[in-house]
């Protein structure tokens, strides 16, 4: 079983859409299991208590090294082998390499940021690995950690049926996807392009290359540099 | 009030996250409305059928341009001003400065693929943008329609706070974000750097400004590019 950890100061985020549809299906069946734990249980004082200024000044709100240790350290033991990731605009960008990696291990625990973001200290402190979803904000690292564990829950074995596997090819190759049509032929004056309709399968599979090449160049010079590499 | 309209087949992911914390008040008071359009209540015959098989071969099932194009017409018509997204890896990666421009329009409406994807007819026969959360593959565009409304909605007037907002400059001069430090001054035998407790305001503003140089450099190489010139 795949174990999810997830350390947040809102626990009734979760599991939200994780509990539905595929990744809800496999928590059901037991493929994968989520705990969540909240850091305020660790605040101090009576009001419990998580974060403070910046030193040094500045906007904003920062987790506390001492909690955030402790409230890591009660849900993961310094022999747990799982990575601890924690959402960070800061950090390595998510990619799909990352989340079939993710996915052979036996878990991930995952810190979620909220405010100006959490001392420094404990990321050397407690091994923890600062993940980019992408370069856009939000309100917390909570959305992030529900984006990263459902792209990991559908690589686990038995969650994905052999059919809704086809797309991992978009990132595995370094060239997105080709264009997709289904019935009905003619659509508002649109026609199917009439090699899909021939059944010549390997002018199919050539239209199909050309038609991604095409689209990866135009959409992302990053990768269309990578996949001629 | 920014009106978001997500078009899913999976109605009951929303407004998950976004009923809660930031998104979930904004919400409350009425600065921004949810509305969600279930796909299949505009599939075909007794079973509802929204998706068929790929056109000349291929894995997984591909929702209909007519069932799908019906569903748009159902909550944004021909007159709305509104951008269309639809979310998927093919599309334009999404970036904070997407997340500007979409919050200072009226509203967004947001189409969640499943399954292999959608007919590409849709997509130009109702002026679809596709929309990128970032190169890795989720299990529907729910997740990432969450992200992308929480992204925007964040940036909406008052929604954050004046003192929420300082990492807002993380991306607009392309450099990451430097280290944040709180109390307690020492954390396990790590002390905070010494220039940020000095209170020299200069000294602290060039020490974060070469940290945040420094971790750019590292972490980033492509943004540090940008940064330079």
């Amino acid at each position: 079983m795949f174990k999810a950890t997830v350390l947040t100061l809102f626990p009734s985020m979760f599991p939200a859409s994780l509990g539905q549809s595929l990744a809800g299906d496999a928590l059901s069946k037991g493929i994968w299991s989520l705990e969540t734990k909240d850091i305020r249980d660790h605040g101090i004082g009576r009001h419990r208590v998580v974060d403070d200024r910046p030193t040094g000044g500045g906007p904003g709100m920062i987790i506390r090294a001492d909690v955030l240790s402790e409230a890591i350290d009660a849900v993961s033991h310094s022999h747990d082998t799982r990575p601890r990731l924690v959402m960070s605009p800061r950090g390595i960008p998510y990619t799909q390499s990352f989340a079939y990696e993710l996915s052979k291990g036996h878990g991930v625990a995952i810190i979620c940021g909220r405010f100006e973001g959490i001392d420094e200290r404990v990321i050397e402190g407690r091994n923890l690995i600062p993940v980019s979803l992408g370069d856009f904000i939000l309100s917390g690292g909570e959305i992030a950690a529900i984006a990263i564990l459902d792209s990991i829950i559908r690589l686990l074995p038995g969650v994905m049926g052999h059919d809704q596997s086809g797309n991992e090819e978009s990132f595995e190759n370094n060239l997105l996807e080709y264009p997709h049509y289904t019935k009905p032929r003619q659509f508002e004056g649109q026609d199917i392009p009439e090699v899909l309709l021939g059944g010549n399968h390997q002018k199919i599979a050539t239209w199909r290359k050309e038609q991604a090449e095409f689209i990866t160049k135009k959409m992302r010079p990053d990768m269309w540099k990578k996949y001629q590499d």
